[in-house]
């Protein structure tokens, strides 16, 4: 069984921390200065465990192992939130890394293949999952040229910044790879909360967004009586109410949804207005839900529609994830390594939040693993775990790669 | 009975219309170079009059009768809505003009004190009725300091910039007038939709803003479960939709209330919003109804509040209006003409807008008098009146101003 090096896995956490640093937080957008600094420095550990390392042209960061296929590919992101915390993306980074080290330190599983991986742009400053979204075949050519970031930057300046104009884009070798592992801080409560160490992901939740737009009559706030106005705000604000209070009883026990972009124009106190946008977003593992919940979506603006105020017409938004199932065998495979190392302290559960595993699963089998997040909190320079979990679960995910591989 | 002249009328509204004229609409903002020009232009007016015409510090034009006093100020506005209607505060300023040369033409009133005046910034390019408030005494120094317009141009660059730097401000003189009176286009659909042709007006209504700022948590909105959010635009939607829902029972008939401005952050489609903020502005002719509105604001709050969800507070915006009573003399004045030239076409009504009015009243009695806006529009390009009615309300206002100074 590999054994991991908990002292050198801390040691390249705190390092890659380092980079971009600001207070405990990390400020590393996709394609920053700082990214590409933390790529490098990647890319020369991955040379010092032995991997043959290329950044390829939109900055995802690839280390193969000199050992023949068919393989596993491990990894997450080293790109941040525009204020992020150290361990999203990082952690699942360093670990790959470490268990490429692990692997190769032990006679029994030196022979076997492992690639390491930093995916680029998980973190949508141009596109959610660009990085292997690209990788995997999975991003169109037309999307990607009209993509720039919230300051107005287009991606193709960013990449010609970062000095990867003329470098080539990787693409998934099929025939290399048994599958993709994952690790990621849980982002969320439940492990914390239950005294669990390892969560094993049976599924990442899809995510279904629609775009409300409300039309009514602008107008004089003091003039216009009541009786006569075509309020949009008013339509929004029953709109948004409607679906809080009956969401519940479509919704299952984890999905979530949130109405968190409302726009209401001309935006002054003292007119009606005439214009409202908002969006909702919701999730759940099952597809079925999802449905049961849009169907109630639907079946409320038919209602706000027929009030005969302001009207509203419902579009998809630009993001639709289905859900993604991680392969049965991954699963089986994390957990009896988890319970190798922490009896009775793992448990499967789907992932709230989405990951570069969700689009890797669209080309090969994926496995994923989640360690606590101290307090649930993620995307904020607080986030944090404690140095055992975080060791932790580099072991089960070392002894994981190795069971799954051994019995390929 | 005075007698105005109905095309001298028309050729100076339409000459007024034509400076800052953007198609059939009007653009001339408070101090820019086009209300300037109309006021140089209606100067020249007053002066052919006979009135000793001024320009203030502040832009306010006033025209001041050789006659002796006690007499009566009549007027309104000339500066525009950004995008505004050519008869919004126009045809009050150029009755005004109409009024004292009708007057001042014919032998039986020509002795009479009428002075005319086009005030500055009704239309709150700075600060609403910052004219009038400057020269009744109501304008606070350390306010005035302050402001700024909404493009961040400060009232004293504007001020240099009219060439007014220099010019000291007008004051009222209050043993000079017995009252002010305003006409003023209705902006609402009332006098159309009740075949009426003069609204006299009792009462200007009180405008009450509350600001609500809802404070809760912000989060990831795929790992963060519904019951343990704290989520700051779900409590905007509850009270917003519980004020609309419970508004109607504490209303009186010609209550209004509007929430026209809201904003939710960092308003982000997948971030439980933590911060969001509502701006609540109702209106009636009674400060009992006001208070009874109020009251259901406070106990919808407090409901909100009692729900563990995000929280609210609730401070008053920064404009408040107690109702303006019009002087009943000058009521019966105004209803007495209009029944002269309209028999049975006018009707006593509350003003849902605001007005100088209601800020002149605060120092000497105001009468006002409305005309039919065809289709209740304003506010807009499109806002207009039909020329019959335009020459009635001034013929009405001319007599009503000759038999109140004829009474005194």
């Amino acid at each position: 069984m590999p054994k991991i090096d908990a002292q050198r896995l801390l040691a390249d956490l705190r390092h890659l921390r380092s980079i971009g640093a600001q207070g405990i937080g990390v400020v590393r957008p996709a394609l920053s200065a700082a990214d590409m600094e933390a790529r490098r420095w990647l890319r020369g550990r991955y040379q010092a465990a032995g991997l043959a390392a290329t950044i390829d042209g939109v900055g995802n960061l690839l280390g193969r192992s000199p050992n023949p296929g068919p393989g596993l590919l491990i990894g997450s992101h080293s790109d941040t939130q525009p204020t992020g915390g150290w361990l999203d993306g990082a952690l699942g980074v360093i670990y790959g890394l470490e268990v490429v080290r692990a692997l190769a330190e032990d006679p029994e599983t030196q022979h076997l293949c492992v690639d390491a991986v930093s995916w680029q742009d998980e973190e949508s400053r141009f596109f959610g999952c660009l990085g292997s979204r690209s990788f995997c075949g999975l991003m169109p050519a037309e999307v990607e040229e009209g993509l720039r970031d919230k300051d107005g930057v287009a991606l193709g300046e960013a990449i010609a910044e970062a000095g990867l104009r003329d470098t080539p884009r990787l693409s998934v070798e099929r025939e290399r790879y048994l599958g993709f592992l994952e690790a990621h801080i849980e982002q969320g409560p439940h492990l914390e909360d239950d005294g669990q160490k390892i969560g094993v992901v049976s599924t990442i939740v899809g995510l279904r967004g629609t775009v409300f737009t409300f039309t009514g009559q602008q107008n004089h706030a003091g003039t216009t009586m009541m009786e006569g106005r075509k309020d949009a705000a008013t339509a929004l604000y029953a709109l948004a109410h409607a679906i809080n209070q009956e969401f519940p009883k479509a919704a299952g026990p984890r999905s979530v949804w949130t109405m968190g972009r409302a726009v209401v124009a001309p935006g002054a106190p003292s007119i009606v207005p005439g214009h409202a946008e908002l969006e909702l977003q919701f999730r759940d593992a099952s597809d079925e839900v999802l449905d049961a919940m849009q169907a109630v979506a639907d079946r409320l603006v038919a209602e706000v529609n027929a009030q005969g105020g302001a009207s509203v017409e419902a579009r998809p938004s630009r993001v639709q994830i289905a859900p993604a199932h991680m392969d049965p065998g991954f699963q089986e495979h994390l957990a009896a390594a988890a319970e190798r190392h922490a009896p009775g302290q793992s448990v499967a559960m789907p992932s709230g939040a989405f990951h570069d595993a969700g689009i890797v699963c669209g080309v090969m089998p994926c496995g994923m693993l989640f360690i606590p997040s101290i307090g649930g909190i993620s995307h904020d320079f607080a986030e944090d775990s404690h140095d055992d979990d975080i060791v932790l679960g580099c072991q089960v995910l070392a002894d994981a790669a190795a069971s799954i591989l051994q019995a390929a």
